[in-house]
Order: C-alpha cells, then sequence, then structure tokens
C-alpha cells in the first residue's frame, strides 16, 4: 500500500499500464552535414505531424484552453529559429543532428529556465517536450501510444506530459498514478477536467509497479494498493460503487431549485472558458454562467480574434443559455497570461503590472472590439457584461463610458441589442472592496473574483511555493473584504457573486451564504454538490456563523467554527 | 529658458560645468594575446584603484545606503569571471582587449537587461559604468574628475551616473541640470540627498549651455536659462534669497512641540538607514525614529552581519536618540532587495513572495540573530521593535514567541535588558489593515507603511510604468484602510504610527491629521517643514475634513477637497 495526493477524486480497480519512456543515448559523432541535415529535415516533419495528430486526437475530450498547448508545442516545432541553430550546429562542427539537437535543447532549455518568469518556464517545459519528440524520431525510437490502449487499464508514470494527458482514452484510461506532482500540477487538473481517478506524488510507485499487476486506485484518500487481496478487491469495489451511487444521486438535483431549508434562494452557476464549455453547466444544473473567460478566444489564436469571430463566440453562448444570465469578462490578459501576437512590456512584477482592464484602457482598440461584439451579441439572451482588475471608480466610469459610446454608436447603425445589459465588475483588489458602497451606486452588479482578492490581500502569489500558505480565503480579513462588498451591493439593491474557487467550496460556501452572497459560480462538476448542500442549510443558522467567522482571529479558526457547526 | 523637471528644490545661479564623457572609438584589431592580457590586467588594477578613491571621497558626502553602489561596482571589477571571459575572447579570437572588452560588455548587459527583473537590471547599469571605466583605462583616456573642481558651478550633463554623483562636492556644485531622467531617477534621488537643486529631463540643455556660460537653474518651478539678462539674474537671486530664508526660518522650530492649534499634540519623527542618519533627524528637530531600516546593514555587507555588529549598530541609535522613541523595523529584504552572499527563490512576483517576516519565519537562525542583538541594545534606550509584511496574526504570533523566547535566553545568560521593549507590526499588507482590531490586542503599536499598502490594495506595482497612475495613498479606499488601523489601535488604547511617504506629504498630512494618526515619520529634511503645518492646523477642522475624504469617490474629489480646506 503506497500513499500519495487525491488529485481527482473517485476508485478504479485495474491492471497496470505502465508508461515507460523511450531512453535515448546521444553521443556526437563527425558525420556529413548534408545527411544529417536531411535526417533533420525528415524528423521535423514527423514530428510536426506526429503533434497534429495527437491534437486532433485530443480535440474530442480536451476543451479549447487545454488544447492550447500543442498550438504552443506546433508553433516552436515550425519556428525556423529553432531548426535553424540546429543545422548552423550540425555545419559548424561537423556533427550528428541527435547530438546537434541535444545542444540547441539544453542551451534553449537553460535559457528559459534561467529567467525569472513563469511564462518563460512554460517555454521550457514545451522544448523539452518538442525536442524530445524530434530526438525520438531522429534516433527511430517510438514514443508510447496511449490511444493504443484497448483494454481498461490504470496508467503508472513517473509523470504525465501534457501530449500524455491529451491521448487518454476515457473509455479505457480507469485512473492513473504518478510519482511525481501534486494537486495543481498539470496531470491532476487534466485528471478533474477528465473526471477521471488520480493520485499523484506517489514516489515508489514506478519501482513497485509492474506491467500487468492489478492496483487498486483510492482516489479518494489517495492510497494505491498494488495487487489486493480478494478481500480488499470487494472491499475497494465497495467504495467505488458507493462513489459512483453518490454522483448518482446527485443528478435528481438538476431542475431542482438552490433553496435553504427556510426558504432563501441563491443562483448557482457555472465558469467557463469557451462555448463548448455551456454543456456542461447545463447538464449539472447551472442556472446561469457567472464567469465566461474570453481570454482563451485570444490565446488559442494567432491574432486579435475580429468583431465577428467574437460576436459568433457569445452568442453561441447566450443562445445555448436561453433567457439564463451570462456574465462575460471582459479580455483578463497580462500577469501569467501572455499572448504570442502582443508583446508586454517587461515587468519586475507581472500580477501587479499592465494587464486587464488596464490595457484594455491603454488600447482602446482592443477594448472597443470586444464591446461591440458583446454589445451585439446582447440581442441574444440576459448578457452582463463584467469588467476585470477595476481598482479606481475613475476606471470603471472610463470603461463604462467607452462601452456607452459603442452602444450609441451600434443603435446609430441600426444594430438590434438587448434590452437588459448589465455592466458590472470584478470585485478582485482590496481598493475595490473596501470602497464597494460607491462602486455599486454606478455598477450593476459584483462579482467576487476570490483568487486574486486573496493573492492581493496577503500580498502572496500562491504559486511561490514558499508564501503560499497565505492562500487563505477563510481568514477572517478575507471574509470581512467579502463582506464589504456584498454588503455594498445590497445597500443600493444590486446583486453580488463569486466567481473565484472559494464559491464551490464545502466549508467557504456555508458562510459566504452566511453573508448574503446572491450568486455562486464554480465549475460545472461542483454544482451539483454545492446544491444538495445549500438545500441542507438554513440561512438564520449560517448567518450566525457567518458573524462569529467576521469576528474571529485567524483562518483556523475559522475553519474549526466551520467544521463544528457543520458536523 | 529651457523647461524640465524640478528634482530637489532650491534656486542657483553660476557658470556651468559641462560633463562630456570622452568619447571612446573601439576597433577590432589583431594583437598578440600577452600583450592584450597584460594590458587588461593593468586596467583592471587602475580600475579598482579608481573606484576606491571615488569611494573614499565620496564616503563624506554619502550615507552607507548610497555607498553601497561602489560596493557593488568594486564586486564586480574584482569578480573573475568578467576579468575570465574577456581573456578568454582575447586569447581565442587573437584580438586587442578594448574590442574584447566592448563585446564581453554588450553580451552581459544584453543578457541582464533581457531579463524582467529590476535587480538584473540595474546590474546592467553596473556593467557599463564599470566596463566604460575599464575601456577609458585602456584607452588612456581620462574620466573628468568632478573632484577637481575648485569654483562654484552648476554642472550640466546628459545624465550623472552613480560615480558622478558620489564626486560631487556640495561646496562648490551649487546644482545640476541634467537631459534624461525623471523625479525618481538616480540623480534626481542624490541630488535632493544632497539638498542640491537639480533640475533634470532638460532635453536641449548639452545642445544649448556651453562651457562657462552663465546658467540660472529655478529647480522649483523646473526651468533653466541660460546667459540671463541682469533683471533676471535679479529676479532669481531673489527668488534665491527667499527660498533660503523660508528654509531658515523654519530651524526655529526645531524645539518647539508638534501641537495643533487647538492643542492636540503628535510626534514627528525621522525614517533612518544607517546609525549615522541620527544626526540629520536630531538637527532637524525629529521627536523619534519612527523607522529603521537594518536591511541595509545586511545589504553593506559580504555575510550576514554579527549578533555583535548588529547591536553596536542598534545602541548607537539608541544611545544617541536619547530615551526617545526608536522604532527598528525587522530584516525587510527580498522583493527588489537582494543580499550578494543569500540565494532567494526564483519568483514570478517577488513583491508577492518571499520576503520580511517571511523568510524571518522561515529562516529562524537569521531572525534569531537579529533579535537577540536587538533585545541586548535595548538596555540603552527606548526600543520599539517592528516586524515588517505581517499578513496574518498566526505569523505575529510565531515572530513575538521568537522574540520572548530570545528574551528569556538572555535575561536566563544574565544580559541586561530594557524594560519597556514594544512590540508592533508594520500595516503594510490590506489583510492586516482589515484586521487591525484583532491584531492590536496583542500588538504593542502599529506603524503604516504607505508605499506597500497603497501597491498591494491597488495591485500596482509604482515601479511599472504603465500602472504607476494607480499609485493612489489618497484614494479614499486606502484612507478607510488606514483608518481601520487608527480606529484598531485606539480601541485597545495603542498608538498607530505612519512612516510611508505619505505622512510627510502637505497634502495627505492633514487628513492623516483628522484620521487620528499619533506619530508621523518621514525623511529628515521634511520634518520642519510639517510641523510649522501641524500648527497652523486646528485638529477639530482636520476631522471633518478626513470624513468628507473618507465618504469621496475618487483620489481627484480628494485631492480638490483638500486643497479647497487649505486654502
Amino acid at each position: 500500500m503506497l500513499k500519495g495526493i487525491a488529485a481527482s477524486s473517485g476508485v478504479a480497480i485495474a491492471k497496470v499500464y505502465k508508461l515507460q519512456q523511450p531512453e535515448l543515448k546521444i553521443e556526437k559523432v563527425q558525420s556529413s552535414s548534408e545527411e544529417e541535415i536531411a535526417k533533420l529535415e525528415k524528423a521535423f516533419e514527423k514530428t510536426i505531424a506526429d503533434i497534429e495528430v495527437i491534437k486532433e486526437r485530443a480535440s474530442g475530450n480536451l476543451s479549447e484552453e487545454e488544447l492550447a498547448i500543442f498550438d504552443a508545442h506546433l508553433m516552436m516545432a515550425n519556428d525556423p529559429e529553432l531548426k535553424g541553430q540546429i543545422e548552423e550546429m550540425i555545419k559548424n562542427d561537423g556533427i550528428n543532428a541527435e547530438y546537434a539537437t541535444e545542444q540547441v535543447a539544453n542551451m534553449m532549455v537553460g535559457m528559459f529556465e534561467s529567467m525569472d518568469d513563469a511564462y518563460f518556464k512554460e517555454r521550457a517545459a514545451d522544448v523539452k517536450d518538442v525536442t524530445f519528440r524530434l530526438q525520438c524520431n531522429l534516433a527511430g525510437a517510438i514514443i508510447p501510444d496511449l490511444t493504443t490502449i484497448n483494454e481498461e487499464v490504470i496508467i503508472v508514470a513517473e509523470d504525465l506530459t501534457p501530449s500524455d494527458t491529451a491521448q487518454l482514452n476515457k473509455k479505457y484510461t480507469l485512473g492513473f498514478a504518478t510519482a511525481i506532482g501534486g494537486r495543481t500540477s498539470h496531470s491532476a487538473i487534466m485528471a478533474r477536467s477528465l473526471e477521471i481517478p488520480a493520485v499523484v506524488g506517489c514516489a515508489a510507485i514506478m519501482e513497485e509497479a509492474k506491467q500487468g499487476d492489478v492496483l487498486v486506485l483510492d482516489a479518494i484518500d489517495g492510497v494505491v494498493i498494488l495487487n489486493p487481496t480478494e478481500d480488499q478487491i470487494n472491499e475497494f469495489g465497495a467504495k467505488r460503487a458507493k462513489f459512483i451511487e453518490e454522483k448518482e444521486a446527485l443528478k435528481i438535483l438538476i431542475s431542482e431549485k438552490s433553496v435553504t431549508l427556510d426558504g432563501h434562494e441563491v443562483e448557482l452557476a457555472g465558469n467557463i472558458g469557451t462555448p463548448k464549455d455551456v454543456e456542461g453547466v447545463l447538464a449539472n444544473g447551472g442556472e446561469g454562467v457567472g464567469l465566461y473567460r474570453t481570454e482563451f478566444l485570444y490565446m488559442d489564436s494567432d491574432n486579435f480574434p475580429t468583431e465577428d469571430e467574437q460576436f459568433e463566440a457569445y452568442k453561441t453562448v447566450l443562445e445555448a443559455m436561453g433567457n439564463k444570465k451570462v456574465v462575460i469578462r471582459t479580455l483578463d490578459i497580462g500577469g501569467d497570461k501572455k499572448l504570442s501576437y502582443f508583446t508586454f512590456p517587461e515587468e519586475m512584477n507581472p500580477f501587479l503590472g499592465y494587464r486587464a482592464i488596464r490595457l484594455c484602457l491603454d488600447r482602446t482598440d482592443i477594448f472597443r472590439t470586444q464591446l461591440r461584439a458583446l454589445i451585439r451579441a446582447s440581442a441574444y439572451g440576459h448578457l452582463c457584461i463584467m469588467f476585470p482588475m477595476i481598482a479606481t471608480l475613475k476606471e470603471f466610469r472610463a470603461a463604462k463610458a467607452l462601452f456607452n459610446e459603442e452602444k450609441e454608436n451600434l443603435i446609430r447603425e441600426g444594430v438590434k441589442i438587448g434590452d437588459k445589459i448589465e455592466v458590472g465588475i470584478m470585485v478582485e483588489i482590496p481598493a475595490a472592496a473596501v470602497l464597494a458602497d460607491q462602486f455599486a451606486k454606478e455598477a450593476d452588479f459584483f462579482s467576487i473574483g476570490t483568487n486574486d482578492l486573496v493573492q492581493y490581500s496577503m500580498a502572496a502569489d500562491r504559486m511561490s511555493e514558499k508564501v503560499s500558505y497565505l492562500y487563505q480565503p477563510m481568514n477572517p480579513s478575507l471574509l470581512r473584504l467579502i463582506k464589504m462588498a456584498i454588503d455594498g451591493a445590497h445597500k443600493e439593491g444590486k446583486w453580488c457573486g463569486m466567481c473565484g474557487e472559494m464559491a464551490g467550496d464545502e466549508l467557504a460556501a456555508p458562510v459566504l451564504l452566511g453573508l448574503g452572497l446572491d450568486e455562486f459560480s464554480m465549475s460545472a462538476s461542483s454544482i451539483l454538490r454545492a446544491r444538495k448542500m445549500i438545500r441542507s442549510l438554513k440561512k438564520s443558522d449560517m448567518e450566525e456563523l457567518a458573524n462569529k467567522a467576521l469576528a474571529s482571529e485567524t483562518m483556523e479558526d475559522v475553519i474549526e467554527l466551520v467544521k463544528n457547526s457543520l458536523k
């Protein structure tokens, strides 16, 4: 029995499929440059073709957001710079393509990794992925093809790369266990997105597990059992059945209201990244879209999406949601989200820099195009436009003025537009939460973005390992800021939602209910569980709980308080 | 008449000393490697000697903090890596030392500048400064020696490097005007520190001014007049006399109380970086030290300062201040403040990362040494220990527990310690301001750090040009956070100070007085002007003003409000 980290909930029992990557031995050999360059050319062609095939196969399983990784890989494989450097080294040193590729790859990885920037570190991972594929093709080595799996297995691997996870077929892959990784590693995120159980950070798994072993994967408690006894198979079989049963049982809540025992109704909505994701929101009984992240329209493109391209995407979502509310957030780019076709200023602290509404108010050409697309789409549903990273009322007024200008332009052009567009803001900067009562006079709604609000309020980047302990949405200070936002909105008769991770958290949601939150927006797969919980609580009890939480001293106190009250 | 930016207030009239750096023409020449390496060796020796002389001369004028630049330059000139790379290029390519130096310098500057990090960008400036000196020494070109100036002049230059400003003799340098730079450029900061008038960003100055021209430098309004008329000389002579007179007039306030017209007394204290700075605080009538930044003890050293070294520094300050309060901030390193002998983790957003108390709670060995030195020094005055970057009560408790442990250890060791050590926190993280009422139960005092509090509350790095407009200490949201801190402290009978730039600002101070701030800590040179203002105001009027400011919508509204009320 091995311990690991439960990264995606569920239980599976199946044979081990052990993923072994080819081990390449790269030696320096003097060789004819002409021949080597011809070999390299072929390897590049095959590499590009391979990635295209993987992307194509994966497109059925993955969202646009998740597929973007392959565009990055294709861009790199097609980059004349990479090939040019390898060719030059082959020519200058008269050496073989394998060795030259190794040298150039090491240099590029070293360069990217030395840069103090998460974006470049990701590029280092891309270089590794692409050049490994290139070297395998040069060596004639075969990269295991996960799509050939045709029986039920649990995949065991050192780690799974984006290319690996993209190839997983949900029909046969009952789960996976990896030696490295944590709850927020790429493979963990993918497992949750695919809804297959996964245990990561299970250090000894590659040593202990053999091809074909039977394996119990308990991704509820983060445990892996190799070659289980009959009793264990029965025990975990039952645990699996119970897990699936509970999941099924939630489905009866799809058309039910999100209402407390004492009759207080809230709205449970879904967060989406692309129009395709609407399906999941509706299938899970979402009462609206609480956050449509439009940046993927921009990130998955080679150029700024046109007004028409954007209009089509927004219209698709609004139509699919019928008359349910759809909150579309305007471009939230910058920070760790870059575009291949736009140069951001170099900044020491990109999270405190030129991003989101700041960029849009500076580059009004980009912003106006999006606003026009949104206003045109408003004819097809209940549109709420939301500006991200608003810090001051002056910024909100500037953004709203541009919105009004484009609205008037479109009316003058005779374009049909919706009659109830709401214009609101993300409350994700502490200054906006503190001044919420003033904002509420001019904004139609708020949506609290907890990830950023916590990071800025605590002055801690949760991606930085050494300070991630300060990611404390349940700290009384954060609850107070959330209360300021909700009270500010209510004072002016406006609604206040939340579209951060906290909204779907089982310990946080009761407190948020007590604080008076009107709308909870979360990943589609969390909606039904949240509805079940809401329907089991009394608003008045939660108000009392919230007041105690606000008067607490530490996050630990709040968590204990909530746990005790829910017992 | 040319317009520029007034970077350091005052008026001067004198002859132009035009600073012309030698123009080097570097050509690639094939040469004997042995000879070139010998030449290089000599040039390095002379460069090191030159920098040492400059540092020595400058040490009379500059603080430890300002002198640190020369240590960085010396470290670079002594770095075997730099010399090694140039030597290798001389050998490999059989070229002259000048050209090899140029190539290596360009490469290093390019590398440092490409990094997305202010620290490395400063290193790029260092490389330029040191290698320019090296090339001049190789070419036998003479770098103008500003210390040879022996008559009153106004220096005119394209820009002034740290080496240049460090050589300025206040006796003869009546001011300077530069073509480039802004209010926060290095030369501007140095001018304010030396208290000499300066106009920067005066684009045409190098074209227009000739050696020996007479020049009027009006650094009150940011104007430069070349070859003034008799009338202009009289006019600006009078303006200069008035400026000096007003400055002198403030001196009568040195021993006066900082008390409002209606009898409310506050404390005006000074911020210091080194023990030497205490002199300026006392000379300007400071009633205490509101912030002693201990990081310079660490930054100006090749290794962590020992307990004894620290003890001596703290003791010196405490003794010099008599029984006046001295607030010493524990190590606030990280962010943009690095140490040559300590490796920080690579972080995407260092301002949201591993720094200050976070580092100290992780590396308790470093922290305990400082705490022991502080506690030992407490016997020599009124010590207030302040922890920076406190975000949660749990962190404060952890820091205070370490303090108590070391205090008990020292008592057990029989060391004499003070009987009234206060232990407080910087309020510079929004979460701490919001939870101030809870913190005040356990902390002896607060000191609000406005620079960071504004940056985090607005989620904007003020060093990032594109978002520096969000540095808004006068935004009502910030005033509300400040009020939470002050009210929180007063509720528990504790005092609340401020040691950020805002405390000395002539528009902000009246509002802060109205909000109830107890202690205002600022640069020594601002204390007397602040005292004059405090003595001209009524606390009750300022309370009314503060309430209106808290209810305002934007920073612009607050500024207008204050201006109108002070008319």
